[in-house]
């Protein structure tokens, strides 16, 4: 099969004038002989307005009847794009998640797909025809539509491209595919050409947002190469597959967005807390423990949680809080020797920066301060390293 | 079963406020200890938004796709009503086309209920949920999503209360009932109380706009009671059934909405005209021949089709037109004797309006005038009738 799948956003899908870019762009790719199944979401902040009119009848809407409320935006973009590759000359069909056959557990609004019955599809493509699916979307078991939650779109996406067993995913939205750190605050920012599943894993999980980390995932257990480009331009993306690479640092993430919390009370007891937080959906990333206190770092918006909880779960404790910033080194290999290490701690005990904390994973370097650090701290990290 | 459907037409569920309206209805009933289903149409206007976006992409959507499209205007409905309904503290529970079981065959745009399979919606009704369903959609044989074209939700509502054999089926709208005259136009009309679906269905044939001719078959086919009712007061409506009644004139339907088209052409021919009109959409009601020309009279809509094609398919013809009144008699009965007819013809000799044209049939006195006649002379047959 010689099948690529494309998926674009709510950004790509926004407006007339954007599914015509979206189109042209499919259309050029059918041509090239590919056939070529397209996932779609909903039309720009349709789903944010959905979800608004939803909260409006009730503050607490059941995930169920979201989910059915939801899924009509992408159904919303799949018919229309269909039916302008139709007038472009092209034949196309569109298939909600249920017509597509995307199977998902039952846990409406974060559903996980658990296996895709791709019949209809293969059927569809076997016809010539270009296939837009919405994405974002699935049925389980009891035959209600479910959603996939944050990210799905791009899960989807990947998920059909390993049903299809297709060449290649591409992700397209309005950003150009991974740098060497995050572009839209370092100029000095180069885009990578290639990079491998794990890496792209340990870039997002430390906070860049280009890729989701569910989607990735899938890509590595299937093998399926995943182009992150940008719809809006003819630019090369960054390939993220499973070729063996040189030893080569290949991005830098700052995340400011952590917030190192301590907890002090007279039976302080680490799994406790950890209950308290994780039946209120908070998820602490680390912990420092001590005889005096407890420190745990969250992520802000996990924060902003414990905030909203802490007069009456945590009411026993005395609670503070500062930001911090976290910067971490990816790449291949860089951690099979001192190098990396070294270079870097010697450029930030020079400029007298304080760190914290110096974590060492495999192909991944994390320096955590503590406190929030300027972004020219990174940008001489940026200089030093990635040449 | 003690079971109720009630259909909510787009006008009933415009915004949140009216979605409220509705709600109050369906838990009255509810709380009366019916089980309770809910068919509603989309919201306000949004079909035809829909619609227009679709046009905007392409002067010629396919059928298949605008189906994919206008269907989930329905389920933003039931979705919304949903909720709502579980925030008034009712278990409720959404469902789309495919999910009731609504089967149709395979014609978009215009499709026709084939069967139903209710298990889903008994399954959800014996867990005490009222049950939302999206009228004007179903799926066909190869799970394509279809819509039934106009007045399709009173269609659905129909065929799922003739499917669950319920006791009633109500259709709320903007209309308080049938009345003896079309109340807008006419102040002395009177609503009725109860009549035959027979009586209804020629009611509505001869241009009346409270009940789609489809949905009253069916009732008649499956003897479901229709009670056709204000959506915005607690009015008793009108109801539908096949109750044997008294000989007595029902109502009288003016139709100001038709013309008499003159054709003429040296090898006159009204077969050949006959195809022409049908391979073009327009269906003739009725012909006059002679050795001149031919009279054929249209309803104004399929007249302005032909002016569309009269240039090019008719461009031999010289053809003429004039707007025409009819006014119709229902009743059950009333042909078995001339009594009706009697006076009628009476007054209208007596006040010098010129008739051109009488048709009895079974229940039903049809008067054909040669110009548009006044609403004074429907107004003195009512008063002369209904008493």
């Amino acid at each position: 099969m010689n099948t690529i799948v494309l998926k674009f956003g709510g950004s790509s899908v926004a407006d007339n004038d954007k599914l015509k870019v979206v189109a042209d762009k499919i259309i050029k790719l059918k041509e090239a002989n590919y056939d070529v199944v397209v996932v779609v979401s909903a039309q720009g902040k349709s789903t944010d307005h959905l979800l608004e009119e939803a909260y409006m009848l009730s503050p607490n809407p059941s995930n169920r009847e979201l989910d059915v409320l939801l899924s009509t935006g992408e159904q919303v973009s799949i018919s229309k794009l269909s039916i302008l590759l139709n007038e472009l000359g092209y034949k196309a069909v569109s298939l909600t998640g249920w017509q597509a056959g995307i199977y998902t557990n039952n846990t409406n609004q974060d559903a996980i797909i658990e296996h895709i019955d791709s019949s209809r599809i293969t059927n569809e493509l076997s016809h010539g025809k270009i296939v837009i699916i919405a994405g974002f979307q699935g049925i389980n078991e009891t035959l209600d539509i479910t959603t996939l939650g944050r990210g799905g779109s791009d899960t989807t996406a990947v998920s059909v491209a390993a049903a299809l067993n297709a060449k290649c995913c591409y992700i397209y939205s309005d950003v150009e595919g991974v740098f060497t750190t995050d572009p839209r605050k370092f100029p000095e920012a180069v885009k990578l050409k290639e990079l491998s599943y794990d890496e792209m894993l340990d870039i997002s999980n430390e906070g860049a947002k280009v890729l989701h980390n569910r989607c990735v995932e899938l890509g590595k257990k299937f093998n399926i190469p995943i182009m992150a480009k940008s719809t809006f331009n003819e630019d090369e993306g960054t390939i993220v597959n499973n070729k063996i690479e040189v030893q080569k640092v290949k991005s830098l993430v700052k995340n400011d967005e952590l917030v190192l919390v301590q907890m002090k009370n007279n039976n302080t007891n680490i799994i406790d807390i950890y209950k308290m937080l994780i039946s209120n959906q908070i998820m602490p990333i680390e912990y420092i423990d001590n005889i005096y206190e407890i420190r745990i770092l969250l992520k802000a918006g996990d924060y902003r949680k414990l905030e909203y909880i802490s007069g009456s779960v945590f009411k026993d404790y005395h609670i503070t809080s500062k930001k911090i910033s976290r910067i971490s080194i990816i790449g291949y290999g860089i951690t099979n020797d001192t190098n990396v290490l070294g270079s870097t701690i010697n450029l930030l005990e020079a400029e007298d920066t304080k760190i914290q904390k110096i974590d060492i994973n495999n192909g991944k370097i994390r320096l955590t301060f503590n406190t929030i650090v300027g972004n020219d701290v990174l940008e001489r990290i940026h200089k030093e390293l990635i040449k």
